[in-house]
């Protein structure tokens, strides 16, 4: 029962295996295990007893709900778990339970603990963001010449290419893995600082014990401990902020193109998806759905766990208690936009023929812009503007397209030539640069981004 | 194992347990077994249907873990909670199942359990916040005259009364249970419209069986069904948020009181609490921990809420599906503020011995405002202030008292009546209506709150 | 200069000009001015000194630019207004300025001021609210007939009515108003606390001053100073959150509805709105758009407030210095939210031929459901909810209509009756109780809001 | 007047000139005027058009406060900016008008001066950081052996030295610092997409022109436009949130340290900081309190931005409106907390004495952990821990201190040597590595960060 009901818009079930009980103990015995073992190695506590807390460190045989409820008692998981590993411990091995937790602190065992985790959910979002810009990238090549209305303040305006519209998404959310990866390798540090921070209960070897636990959990062994500076965690936490944002605007876009009025793209339905529980005739953009509900979910999660980064002196009463919830609402909400999006894109229908039909609806007056800038050069830009505003007043139902209704107009016949009349509402001769965008975009093109000239 | 170890920090046992899987189902089989029975009622179903399906909705026979891993998949959980459903009817009688959730739709099964979860966790917050606010108006009375620094910008000032700060406590605490119990009071709405909002299915009655739905459940029934307004959600919500907040105000009172160079105040350790995994010394304030961890939690959450109150028509994509876990976290963390406060307030050690000697110590400087309006009058307001400014320079260590130092000064000694400087730094003198303002927020005096003249 | 570029997206005229410069300076002048008059009417300052600071207490003599530098400095605007004000007065009557501010502290003037702009902006809110509603009511009842697509998760659902969407938008604007007005009246309070909150300086007939102070500024009188209690600023801060959700809620529908596919409903241009720098087609949802920036903008603020709360002691160390700037600007961002859909409702559009057409479009399939019920009591649920699946499904492109589809259908033309069939897609035999609910969210019909039964 | 009075704690005066209008319409203006002058390079628009526009882009010439006002009414600075250049230059050249703005859209010339205006605060967000960082790593170096208590929670701790704290804050700030630049430099990319994103008024040129306006501005070519892209805007403004989080941390400490029953550190007072209006005895926090009124608001603005980044298709109705005022007040909020943590760094005044006395007052106490780590290896650590938790109970008030009470214990005193005993309570004898993660932290060490073994 590792998805909870009250939970399940806003998981996925190998992300709420992350941060299930089972799960979470692990992470805080491997810590505790890699402490005593590197403990031992530095002779602070006898091999032996290194050897018993390895043994005993295995999370099957806990009541991880007895320590639940002590934790809320404690304030800190900490305090039981070391509580509970000494009971086990002193099973085998009455002398070893006392090296248990030598030296180090509740926030020790807490904080690792979730960067393991993290590293952890990471595995799982990272190959659902891997398979999600694959299928952009796919998207965005098959679809180069696919011509579609452009919409800006949810109005038609020139047309662009779906190519381009999707090598946008594969950009953004490009970006955003990179930022998650880096901000995730900058948090994978180890932290063991004891109960000031200072690894006074082990003497002058602290740095060189703490190296090795931090190699032993494959981590990295910061600059100092970072039990009250919370910055890199906070990174990680606005790198899944901004990358939900980004999967938001792409699920806010298929939501857009799915409508049945405008019909140009369809996330699949299929096993369990996008049905209703009385309406046979619905097919949902769930994936979408799924994603914006991550989208308004995250920045509150954000802000919350930023808030908590003002921390008191070298151990914060109320900062960082309330992290673990936090980080876990916010890293399964991610995930679930990231696994969402990229089931949506991979069966994402095209519907080219709506896509054309779309801007034929529009009568032309797409193309108002480019008409406006070509009788610009003839009868100035205020006059045309004025011009092509009354030609294209939504407000007029005619009949005729923009060009034809150029045409009829006794005074336009002569000062546009015919044939670019003809081909004023072509949308091929007025797509810019769209494709050489989106080449860019994809990386398919001589892209350099961020060339600083 | 209903109190998850990730979160662990940031709920109570009852709280989990209203948000935990059995319970959550339950509300939504109550919701259905009670729509059947209006249904039989008003005739619009066989009555043999709504008793099988009232008989057939109990949680314990549901395959839950299967409903959670559903509900991702179908965006909802209304479908595969109501798909269930029918499978446990249909094994009694397969006539009745075609019964099942007739004419309504899947956010009505989950919106209406939502609520009815609510009002169950009202339930025990409202315990402790009576607790509380007892324990509040105990302390308020008790500490009348208890004499203390006041204290702005964490710098001292005059003296306060102890008994004034536990009744400002009191003032928000009950300020806030009434905005929540008001918020709830109007959120406890059923929620029953149908694909559309229009109870089409159920032909002319819907009204009338709404209101028999909503009498068997225990809630008022609406102007109308409010599945893409959330308005009323969102109060509750804020109402929680608010609260959290005086909480979090009190709770830093309480750890900045109790720290041991001011050691005024301090929560009672007790069974598992306020220990430390290494330090034997540690008296931690563990509830006022919590209760800060919640209030840096909740004004994010919050914040999602109103995020997600952007709703498209009918019913929205991605607005409400994130709204069970954002409103669960966000009463679970209300509540686990609630409940450290009442614990922490219940077990409140106040020491007067050093709330006077903190105020000796400051050899007589917070009572340089009296010094100043007392000199202005002779002196002038800006002589005296400056005066006083040198007379208090922290920089300079100076053995005597304020008004010792005062009466070595030449000039001002014929100034100042003896008899008045002798008084100068008796608190009893500078109380002003300290008493008068705790006894109008205690209710005991002749309080008339919000009077408008 | 009252509107900056910066902000003027999100802000109006009339509130950019309560939150100015002179606006603020004036209110903390007629907080000062008030308590003289108030300490001179009890005697505790000479008559005369209180003459000189009401005259002296005139904005337009203060170098406000100075104003706001020193308070920058001095971390409080109290400091340098007092200052500047003792100037002022001293040039008419040295002996008065003595008696400026007399036993009152920063955040006295300050919070009264906050409190006194609060109510002068609500002024414009209830203005542009009380227009919105009266839009929304009239059209609530001119389309009470109006039939037109529901829409859920952006799919087509059975039909609504214009009237419908319009009283549910007014039932929440209606509901998110009486909690603003509420919590505006609950928050219109004098903060009069003195340096620590007790009024000692004003020795024991401070309360007395605090009702008179009260009485004229037209506040209400507390039961005690709330420095550093702000749960009635917060409320009126979640008010607006709430208020401007429902806003939001409001503007997405108007967006969509005006998208060209669309077209049931367009925003009025004129001047100088809804227009575009380069394209003269367009007609823009102007009002929508800064509606929903608004949204977008202000749970965020919300959340900033709510955090602020945490207030340490008798005065907050950066609690409630950044009050001042989240409450303008999300009072402004509300008032824009509200004026912006007062203006698009006041000038909106509604194209019943493109409502009826877009129904019509849907070729019978959003009766589904109306289907599937008839079907059911027939062959059952399940056979009948998978044969409408089937004569649904959005990949198969059929000519006929669903009714059409259905009378093809061998197996069906005997189990439902022809005139049954013909009028499955009549909207009006299938909008429920519709109208029942617009009337009793507009009060025109037996409105009984939250009866507990 | 370039500070408001209404925010003058949530700026600075540098920052409130870059956002002013004045810097506002120059950077607008600055944009057109490189646009033009790259189109006439690429022969788009005549050369004399170009120089016209360019020599009439200068602010003084504008209506300012007109141009605030039709932009809330156009929704979009760019349309009433445009509309005035264009008068502007055709008074100087009738002709050259028409060409201003040639082929871009509104959103071009807002994001693109919303860059160029971020690059302009970061300029005095940089000199603030670095003078912030010199102080810092000054007193990380002059406190390298100033002991003074560890605080957990809130409650006394193991010793730890000012100079690790401080480090502690240099390497926070200094990450932050990294991550700010880097944030901003991936953000300083000209906007330039024209109606679409596609630059199709400017035909095949697009890329080219492009390039060249970048490079008159000073800023990066990106891949492609991101109108409605805004993770690399995100980017920055979170970067300022962890940031404005590392700063309240500081502060924090600071304010919690200058508390009178602390004293341990003090910011300096002087010219207008840190008085109060009615205390003369006052030195308040006044740089700490302003920092922390910043990392209270900047969360919440944070999840603005990210609400905002949902942003339909080819530009948003509502996503972008918002940002404008958004990323203002959040860049102003991290400038104040910059600008003033660096003066109060600055100013810092460190009370060795009274940490020294701060520890000794604590009778040896916080040495509990170290005497149970000794006792542990004699008498096993759960007796150890009782032992100690009896001796260091706060509710016996005691004489002596701790090691003196151990050595009445008759049992132990056979235990530990006396030499240890003696020694218990040196703290110099209980710093673990503390003085070696400062100087890692300070990069004075052998500082390898973020090694991976």
């Amino acid at each position: 029962m590792l998805v909870r009901l009250i939970d399940s818009m806003s998981t996925t079930e190998p992300l709420a295996e992350v941060f299930s009980d089972d799960s979470v103990l692990r992470a805080m015995l491997d810590f505790e295990a890699a402490l005593a073992r590197a403990e031992a190695k530095f002779k602070i506590i006898p091999a032996a007893a290194a050897r018993a807390i390895a043994q005993a460190a295995h999370p099957e045989d806990f009541d991880v709900a007895a320590l639940a409820r002590q934790t809320l008692r404690a304030g800190t998981p900490g305090i039981p778990l070391v509580k509970a590993l000494r009971q086990k411990v002193a099973e085998r091995d009455s002398a070893a339970a006392d090296f248990v937790h030598w030296g180090a602190t509740s926030q020790d065992v807490a904080d690792t603990a979730l960067v393991l985790l993290l590293r952890k959910a990471a595995a799982f979002m990272n190959a659902d963001l891997s398979r999600l810009q694959s299928v952009l990238l796919r998207l965005a090549r098959q679809h180069k010449n696919t011509v579609m209305l452009g919409r800006t303040l949810l109005q038609p305006a020139p047309p662009v290419t779906f190519g381009l519209k999707a090598a946008g998404w594969l950009g953004s959310v490009r970006r955003g893995h990179a930022r998650f990866n880096h901000a995730l390798s900058e948090a994978s540090v180890l932290q063991l600082g004891g109960a000031s921070g200072t690894l006074a209960a082990l003497g002058k070897r602290g740095i060189e014990i703490g190296e090795e636990v931090a190699k032993r959990l494959g981590l990295s062994y910061p600059d100092a401990p970072w039990h009250s500076h919370r910055d890199r965690l906070a990174n990680v936490v606005c790198a899944c902020g901004i990358l939900t944002g980004s999967l938001g605007k792409m699920a806010r876009d298929i939501s857009l193109l799915m409508q049945s009025e405008v019909g140009e793209a369809a996330e699949q339905g299929g096993s369990g998806r996008g049905g209703s529980s009385t309406m046979p005739q619905k097919r949902n953009p769930i994936g979408a759905t799924l994603a914006l509900a991550a989208a308004n979910r995250v920045p509150g999660l954000t802000a919350a766990f930023l808030s908590q980064m003002v921390q008191e002196h070298e151990r914060a009463a109320g900062g960082w208690q309330a992290e673990w919830a936090t980080i876990a609402d916010l890293v399964q909400s991610t995930g679930v936009a990231v696994a969402s999006m990229a089931e949506a894109a991979e069966g994402l229908t095209v519907n080219e023929k709506r896509m054309s039909a779309n801007i034929k609806s529009r009568r032309g007056t797409v193309f108002a812009e480019k008409a406006t800038l070509l009788l610009s050069r003839k009868i100035g830009r205020e006059a045309a503007h004025r011009l092509l505003e009354q030609a294209t007043d939504p407000a007029q139902e005619r009949d005729g397209t923009l060009s034809e209704l150029l045409q009829q107009m006794p005074d336009l016949r002569d000062l546009i030539d015919k044939e670019v009349l003809r081909k004023l509402e072509d949308s091929e001769d007025y797509l810019g640069v769209a494709r050489e965008f989106a080449d860019r975009l994809s990386g398919s093109g001589p892209t350099r981004p961020h060339r600083k000239k």
